[in-house]
């Protein structure tokens, strides 16, 4: 029998600017989501953002996540570089400790880490990318959590090291029937419907299985929802699903503290 | 009457490359200095240059400093730039905490902060961006030294601002009668002799008047020597300094256990 | 008596954006300008977006412009940067000729320069970052135009070399009775009502003075408006200024064009 | 029977510092080398860089061609990344353009395009960026000539387009029996000896097999020889190939001049 989730974090993509170029409504988001994944200054973000962002995350009781990604402002951390391990996880140390320094500067920390872009979908089969990523978050604090595709080789090999691994769901993007996301530009792969979305991130937390794209039913389990994002709107799609749970009882609370609470 | 110094630093830029280009002998100078002004990626250095500088800098009991600057590649820092105060503090603070990160992988920590190039000149007198860079390691860790030149706006606020502030002496450096140094470009400003810079350093820690570059005797207090520098082959000069104090009786080592000992 | 100027110029900052950043609706601008200033990716701008941007600009006829600035995208070009000059050219011609690649391909060609930014503001005074530039100009092509500030050193210098000074003023922008702009910041420096902005551009057209911010009339001559501008909706305004002065018989059209015929 | 090559190029990566840094000794192979692959700021090179490799270029009568590569300052483009294509021919453009000022500056032109690093290796293969930099090239100037690995889809796909493919002999790397270059890292890939390498570039203007790694006698035909290299000290060794070269008679000339007059 189906049985409710009784806390979910709700995570999203934040700090993602650029000097004079901005992206995104980070204001309204920081009101809605529980932990947010903030851009390290290497694919986006910028100093003076990512001070921004952690101040205004801590004011909120958000949970500081260190977005980290590729060397490639250019390409927003989008386009796979075979980078090499050793320096790859050089790239990420430095991002963590660049981030930590402004979490920690507005009275937080950096309590998880997010790969993003390109590089998160690399190491869901990339094992030498994968495993120079959970080096670097092993070198730099073996405490902080990693958050990613659930079966993927990042969160597989994260957690044969020692780290905690979080499986996430994405509110918005269609699954395949094995569970695995619809690629962007396929047809249906991103869900536009606030209150589909809603609904099916309300199956999730009462454990229920989530319709495929096909309609199979699919059997998810993740402590965190990514509510931004490709919708072209991700506000008030965050905000609905962020609604949906609350009225149905689920509390919405960062997956950092659960983690270390439980 | 004279007196020796009994302690006194020898402080060098280093992890000055980017990617595939090196810039200096890092292996020949570690094992010189005591004291290492660390590129922490803005102006030069890169994540895994800043690993292995700090690796070795930890492993010969160097200690590690955050050599920062403007956010430059490709002016090596050396090109003034009208950066607002506020982001040049977030500038910083996030420099720091990136080195700070690979300092503390390799069981050290980011022991004081000396501003390189465009910016270490600047704030000689520009006291905006020199209170920018003082509020950002204040922000960091206020139990940070700082170096710099003696009588600078830099100096003078950071201790203003509960900083303790670290004179240093340029070994082949010539200086005018008013104690600033000799521009580069002009004549003599670079002393090129081993033998002769080793002797003024010499003197400096005997508590002697140091000759200005028209002869006036100049007296000159400093903790530390900056030993690299802008001769052409900076290793046999360093290595000369180091051996003539030494012999000489005077302890080299790293100011900042000095003055947390002190 | 007061005379129509026959042929106005309207010029407006094009391809700003940069990667994944958009930055302004160029669509909407490129129906309305005569001239665009299109960055070239040292400040703003990236290859695929200058590409595109010259392809709609030469597809309705507007003229292109190199909108050269400093090597800053984290600055947006808008921090004064202490470039030596021979660099400085160097850094130009380099941005000119990349824009001209793509100019060509689409069956255009770079018809004048506009600095951006800090390096516009500069080289009001700057007279050797200002020669710079113009001696960039000069050795990439004598026969390119230059836009800028009346009275800038900018013009008088690249008047002075032989190259072809083009004034502009500033549609929203209020000037000082000096003839200056009173700086950006200050109350009532940026005009926001449309239809005022539209009615000192028509009496700018009939040889009329315009009023400076403290009502003094002022003579301004020019041969190009630009039209973006600092208003936070730049579109309407600029549509609004285009069909004022089409209304009342002025030809809108590139001042290239009309300084070759001429 | 084995017949004398006539005329042979000698090609030579330059111009690959970056500000501050220096890489290889460009003025001594300007000395030795009759085509000059210029670096185009991506991956390193720099405006002032390119101008004064350029202007040493023509006046030594050396041939530029464009060194271009993917956007990978840090990387020195020898990372793989999954540049879109329309994007990577953008990109290609660009950097052609830019260089193209500096070389007609000089009083020259860009000659011909070779790709660099991991950009050369991907196109061997990698059809869809091999077609994106073919079209790029045509876009650019169909006229020019494109060098690369004989075998490759780069030069395959180039020359189906309408475009000069000429094929490039390494002179101090190991070639396989198949006639693939040894990869780096593997024991006997790079050559070290002079005299090995100029008897070997020797048979190769010969028409006479040169030893594959095994010592099976390989049939290479190529226009052009790469110098440089691999080898710790590219000066002596491009200078004795050459001399080797002129001694038995063969005429050592730019490829492009080569193949415009036949």
């Amino acid at each position: 029998m189906s049985r409710l989730i009784e806390t979910i974090d709700l995570n999203s993509d934040l700090g993602e600017g650029f000097g004079r170029w901005e992206l995104g409504d980070d204001e309204a988001l920081l009101a809605i989501v529980t932990s947010a994944n903030v851009a390290c200054g290497f694919h986006a973000g910028d100093p003076t953002i990512m001070r921004r962002t952690c101040e205004t995350a801590v004011a909120r009781g958000v949970e500081i996540g260190a977005q980290v990604g590729y060397r490639d402002l250019a390409g927003f951390g989008r386009r796979f570089i075979e980078v090499p391990p050793e320096d790859l996880a050089d790239e990420i140390i430095y991002q963590i400790g660049a981030l930590d320094a402004f979490a920690r500067l507005a009275g937080g920390r950096v309590g998880y880490v997010k790969p993003h872009g390109a590089l998160y979908n690399a190491i869901v089969h990339h094992e030498v990318q994968a495993a120079a990523v959970v080096a670097a978050v092993r070198a730099y604090d073996p405490g902080l959590p990693v958050l990613g595709l659930p079966g993927s080789a990042w969160l597989r090999i994260a957690e044969a090291a020692g780290l905690t691994p979080i499986a996430e769901f994405f509110a918005d993007r269609a699954y395949t029937p094995e569970g695995t996301l619809v690629p962007r530009g396929l047809p249906g792969a991103v869900l536009h419907d606030p209150e589909a979305v809603a609904r099916r991130c309300l199956r999730l937390v009462q454990g229920e299985p989530v319709e495929a794209v096909d309609g199979t039913p699919l059997r998810v389990r993740a402590a965190s929802i990514c509510v931004h994002g490709d919708s072209p709107n991700p506000v008030p799609m965050a905000r609905r699903v962020r609604e949906t749970l609350a009225e149905a009882g689920c509390r919405v609370a960062p997956f950092v503290s659960h983690v270390r609470n439980g």
